[in-house]
């Protein structure tokens, strides 16, 4: 029992998930060869294809975010072919793991942890490689919280025949990302990040080329193979039996955001995260990333703290989960998620704890100074 | 939905209820009249033992605290008898009111609101109406957050045949009130305070006196018959159709009471109120009682603020329900509770959230000050 522990989350996955979509989450569920289901699908289509704001069709998985990424790998490559990666933290690693997994050529664009590829980094990796079958990048980049230019990148992939593959999986939902319009090949998303619903379904949408290209792909796959799931959609059901009860939370999550609009989700995570630094600032601890996603704070470990016990007593003691570093950053930094079913409020919460743990680390802070500045900032930043 | 829509209760009941208490109200429901239930409530009874602290048995109905206010004036004095009222408050004035339809003669000590009666007052009108049947007092007074000395007045009635009658719905569980120690006569409590359940359950403990009298009384009672439920449970049974999911979460709610002992509870409450009220204090704001109980924090709406603009705003904008003020205060208070599932940081958004709102309404106040306030006194402060 918890009467006297309530938790709070503020992970960048698993995530809050509103009281509504967990109790649509609890219903019977229903069997996934019947016509009730393929009502649901149709709604769940639709919706998709707002939420990624494209007219084709969005795959999904029951898997995990990873699941898509080797998905794309496996299905739009061959053995051998060139697929530049661009790999500046652990979810670019993963691109190169997948392609060299696959038997593809990788190519790397190293970007130092916490920094942004650069624009030109990219354009002169594709022109040195004219021959790539494919770029492989991170919207956000989950372990630095850094965001890659994917905007300006996009069109340097629409003149050639590399297949611009954008793993969006924290990015997606939290700001704009307009599949059609800037012309990416493959987009990878997740349930459990803006979303807000557990783990356990993976998306991926496609381009017309995509498409086409996962018809000649040689490479082994069955799961999660392209051409079954799109053969499937096309009449109204899934290859495999899909995760229903998470689909009814999708359900009532993407009518909510249709009804709400994007704009308004961006607006929302720009807000958290505007105010999450502001905090972070005011009182003198430094921001990690240098191109920071909406989606993500991550907060530099003072000097003489110690990381891991930082986390732990946060965890413990006040019982909030923020993440910690991964890999090289491990007890290096603390990711505070604006993922999820979270407010302005969570935002405070966040800080103050930090505040609080700190302190009893022995470090010397203002209290109280992180949350102030947070409330400033949503003061003279209004929702409308 | 309530993607963007995360809430926030911080009302004096119905408060937040723990999701594994929640849970466990949506299993499937059992007959009442099944040796299953029979098992949960030997448990139950056990368990409300040791909560009001007391060898008697405590009686349960399926009722809002104020059936089992009821309860007591009709079970416990007869037509024409008179009862001492302390009346500082609504609720005082609602133990006037049932005295009255009962057609009891009361006979009011008039506290003004925000104040604790004067154990020499009660003393006083005990020794002017000897022939007084009960006295009928609140332990915390919800409308106001005064804590009045129960635990002073208690000795002085055990000299005479006068029953002490104690509503302590926002007060049982909250701090002390050893029932058996203290030797009250009734106590009233309900599930939507410091239970930590929804409303639909209320309480009500019996001195042996008590019960004696309770077989004498001939007001007109049926539902609410203390006979009847005594019999009742001495068989194992309930009287009436009881609510079972409430008591599914009650069972175990009050597991979780048992194991944490009852002077953890205590503890945890007396944090959360000392740091709201450390924070109120921070921010120059006015605390409204005189001598508060652990809770409530009552604060006065400071001068030239609109108390409705200022509930108005915290609900609609930042999504978190605190109470405003009841009749004679309706719109010169706001009410923070200390109640249910909550820990530190929902002192924290409180705080946060007044701080907000007000300086939106053109209050002005430091920013976070009663944020680091509240948050030095848990840091000084420890749980354990």
């Amino acid at each position: 029992m918890d009467l006297l522990e309530k938790k709070f989350l503020l992970a960048p996955g698993p995530v809050p998930v509103p009281p509504k979509a967990l109790l649509s989450m609890a219903k019977p569920v229903v069997h996934h060869r019947l016509p009730e289901f393929s009502a649901l699908l149709r709604q769940i289509r639709d919706d998709l294809k707002y939420l990624f704001q494209t007219r084709e069709e969005v795959i999904f998985f029951a898997s995990s975010g990873t699941g898509a990424m080797e998905a794309c790998v496996a299905n739009l490559f061959n053995p051998g072919e060139k697929v530049i990666v661009v790999r500046g933290g652990k979810f670019g690693e993963r691109w190169g793991e997948l392609a060299e997994t696959y038997g593809l050529n990788p190519v790397y664009i190293d970007v130092p942890w916490g920094e942004a590829v650069k624009v030109a980094e990219v354009k002169e990796a594709l022109s040195s490689h004219p021959d790539a079958a494919g770029l492989l990048i991170q919207a956000h980049e989950t372990s630095t919280g850094v965001k890659h230019p994917v905007a300006e990148i996009a069109p340097l992939t629409r003149q050639s025949r590399t297949l611009l593959v954008v793993d969006a999986i924290s990015a997606l939902g939290v700001y704009p990302l307009p599949f059609d319009e800037l012309g990416i090949d493959a987009m990878v998303a997740g349930s459990q990040k803006s979303l807000a619903l557990p783990p356990g379904l993976s998306f991926v949408a496609l381009s017309p080329r995509a498409r086409e290209k996962a018809q000649k792909v040689t490479s082994p796959r069955y799961y999660f193979d392209f051409r079954r799931e799109l053969k499937a959609l096309a009449k109204e059901t899934t290859a495999f039996t899909p995760a229903v009860s998470l689909l009814y939370g999708l359900a009532e999550i993407l009518a909510r955001i249709k009804e709400l609009g994007l704009p308004r989700l961006f607006r929302h995570y720009q807000r958290l995260s505007g105010a999450c630094r502001a905090g972070v600032k005011a009182l003198g601890l430094e921001l990690f990333a240098k191109a920071p996603a909406e989606a993500l704070t991550i907060v530099k470990v003072p000097e003489g703290v110690d990381g891991a016990k930082l986390m732990k007593l946060m965890r413990e003691k006040y019982r909030v989960t923020m993440a910690g570093g991964q890999a090289k950053l491990k007890g290096k930094v603390v990711r505070i998620a604006h993922l999820g079913y979270q407010s302005e409020l969570d935002v405070i919460l966040a800080l103050a704890t930090l505040e609080m743990a700190l302190t009893e680390l022995g470090f010397k802070l203002p209290l109280g100074a992180g949350v102030a500045a947070a409330q400033k900032y949503f003061l003279e930043n209004q929702e409308a």
